[in-house]
């Protein structure tokens, strides 16, 4: 099995992020390209549901995951052997987050050129990683089951950032005391317009549903 | 009911943050009070698992709780109506971690002087808190079973940094894929010689270790 490539990223001198980040969001338009952010606590599944994800897209897109870790290179690997489709693996040397120089030296690994969606599984954090600007098109964060209904509460940037929630390890919903309703309502507290999907990566409950989201988002921004 | 008192943080300005973390270790050791760092993921359980703690503790102890958080006041409000112990909930204002200084406003904020135990929680984050020493007497890390074996392979500093790695809701490990062989091994990879004790907050499996550990602990500090 071909190995995943693994970048060194180098910390960002930077001072104006947000700028760095709509340039790299206008390239990526011109080349025709989606990037999702893809964002969330340690082990709330982001790797397993990605490569279900890809698995219901690639025949339709030309797909590439960039995988974001602090150390190891498992993620990109698995996504390779799982789903056949192109992956490098980011480190961030000890980083907490990525940023939009950060994002540019991975889409420099892995190129553009032969891509419709370009997925970025970011650090697992639900702090800074929603501080920083990648220059997606579009960010999403995972919410796993038994990680609690408040987290909403808790991590209030990370909701407020994202125009996706993804309420993710559904089929375990009995098995922990997490009220779907006040979930709901905190995540509408934080985020009135985003849209919630529950899915599960096991059952595949939900999936239809996440497929049809992306297809739609994904064919808008290539046709608009 | 009595309502936690809620205390702001304002960001350290010192550099030296060993010197101060090592001022404040030797300032609790005057005083006899034991202070545990909690670290985790977002959604391991460590409030509940506190909590549960607490009450099997606090015949023997005087206890106090310092909550971190970077919104919401709930968990010092629960620790407090569960456990009847003292508790006040520090707001990081965004930030990502505590830590020396931070930690001592906190301290300054619910007192030292009618305590034997204090527990802080740390913000839920596997990566920042592990990078700043708080003074505490020790840390400690919870992995929970639905965040996957992989968390010490993938976040090395925190498994590196604490004494005692806490596995907790071990009552749901038939419902994952959570190989507990490979966790050890990993544990064991980036820390031989902590402790590592299994235990489930609902349940209550595991608890007569993880409270004779920390009496064993509490104790061996109190008269050395």
């Amino acid at each position: 099995m071909e190995k995943a490539r693994v970048i060194e990223l180098k910390q960002s001198v930077f001072k104006d992020n947000d700028a760095r980040a709509n340039e790299l969001r206008k390239e990526l338009k011109d080349k025709g390209v989606y990037l999702l952010n893809l964002m969330s606590s340690p082990g709330s599944g982001k790797t397993t549901l990605l490569t279900a994800l890809i698995n219901e897209l690639k025949s339709t897109y030309r797909i590439g995951v960039m995988e974001a870790d602090i150390d190891g290179d498992v993620d990109a690997n698995d996504i390779i052997k799982d789903t056949g489709v192109k992956a490098i693996q980011l480190h961030t040397g000890g980083m907490c987050h990525l940023d939009a120089e950060m994002t540019r030296q991975g889409i420099e690994g892995i190129s553009l050129d032969d891509l419709d969606v370009l997925f970025l599984e970011n650090v697992g954090n639900l702090v800074c990683p929603a501080e920083f600007d990648t220059g997606a098109t579009e960010s999403a964060v995972i919410l796993s089951i038994p990680e609690g209904d408040d987290k909403p509460l808790k991590y209030p940037l990370m909701f407020e950032t994202v125009s996706l929630v993804i309420i993710n390890k559904i089929d375990v919903l009995p098995f922990f005391d997490f009220d779907k309703d006040k979930c709901y309502g905190w995540i509408r507290m934080r985020n009135p317009n985003c849209k919630i999907i529950e899915v599960s990566s096991k059952t595949k409950e939900g999936f239809d549903q996440l497929v049809a989201y992306f297809k739609e988002r994904v064919n808008n921004y290539k046709t608009k």
